[in-house]
């Protein structure tokens, strides 16, 4: 079975969250497996490795998960990008469109280094907001998008057109 | 030097943090440094692992880090505790006090396997509020807290005197 099979055998389809008419692709049942979620890492470490990132920027909170494990399987640091008001130190920020309202992101300044090449990653590509507020925040501090790596891509909400001018590398283990 | 040496070397404090007067121990720049991530993770992992945990509950969101990355390297279930409303499946909620006002933290109900021994892992050890809130999330389903395992602990906030009547397994790496 492909990592894509058993990762569609595992994934939870839960109706009407986190509202009326949405189905949400629940990926707790992947952290409930070692064995899987291994599989995960080492899936994205094969997808990614040619990719040779100085970095892994990775998306609070979801992405904290298999992106900390793919940056101890690469040996590269790891970059948390988070919600406004959670990083201690000096930040640079980046505001982007939601539905209804907007949502604000940051990353410390001091984390990426200038030409460094930057993998973002998050769990789930839906419409690709935050992970383009994750590309803004790194060409902001002069370092490039090596790419971006996700476990899941809901293809159907087309959130590679709004990453794949950063870059082609667009990697996603199931998309549905 | 000793990891709690290593530790307090790389943690950064970062003054008046989240408010005037609080000193705020930053674990970012250990994220950063892939070689003493991976040192802490087989540190937590040579801590508990005697415990013989059958999983491990982590606290939103830092504690998704080395909280992952330890279940990773122990081959057991992992289990998300989050702030209210984020778990899509059925849940329990605890709700608990904070200095002003109280915070509600939730857990899915099918994660957790009754007479199991649960290890309760956050990044840092503050007043206790959130590893007891996790704590008491493992009881309500039928379950035992084999331990708690922290990277930093501000032992002047003591917070092990809330998690001691669960058990007395309660480690930290780097003391204050």
């Amino acid at each position: 079975m492909s990592i894509e099979q058993e990762l569609k055998q595992a994934i939870r389809d839960v109706a009407d969250f986190p509202k009326e008419g949405i189905v949400f692709k629940d990926i707790t049942p992947l952290l409930s497996d070692p064995v899987l979620s291994d599989k995960i890492g080492d899936a994205l470490l094969d997808r990614v490795k040619d990719l040779k990132p100085d970095a892994i920027v990775a998306i609070e909170s979801r992405g904290f998960l298999y992106g900390f494990l793919l940056a101890n399987k690469l040996q590269i640091p790891f970059i948390p990008v988070r919600k406004k008001g959670k990083l201690p130190g000096d930040t640079l920020e980046y505001t982007y469109d939601l539905e209804y309202g907007s949502a604000t992101v940051e990353i410390h300044t001091m984390d990426v280094k200038p030409g460094w090449r930057v993998l973002v990653h998050d769990d789930l590509l839906a419409t690709g907001g935050t992970a383009q507020a994750a590309a803004e925040l790194i060409l902001m501090q002069g370092a490039h998008v090596a790419g971006f790596a996700f476990v899941v891509e809901l293809s159907f909400l087309g959130g590679v057109k709004k990453l794949n001018h950063y870059t082609d590398n667009i990697v996603s283990l199931a998309t549905y």
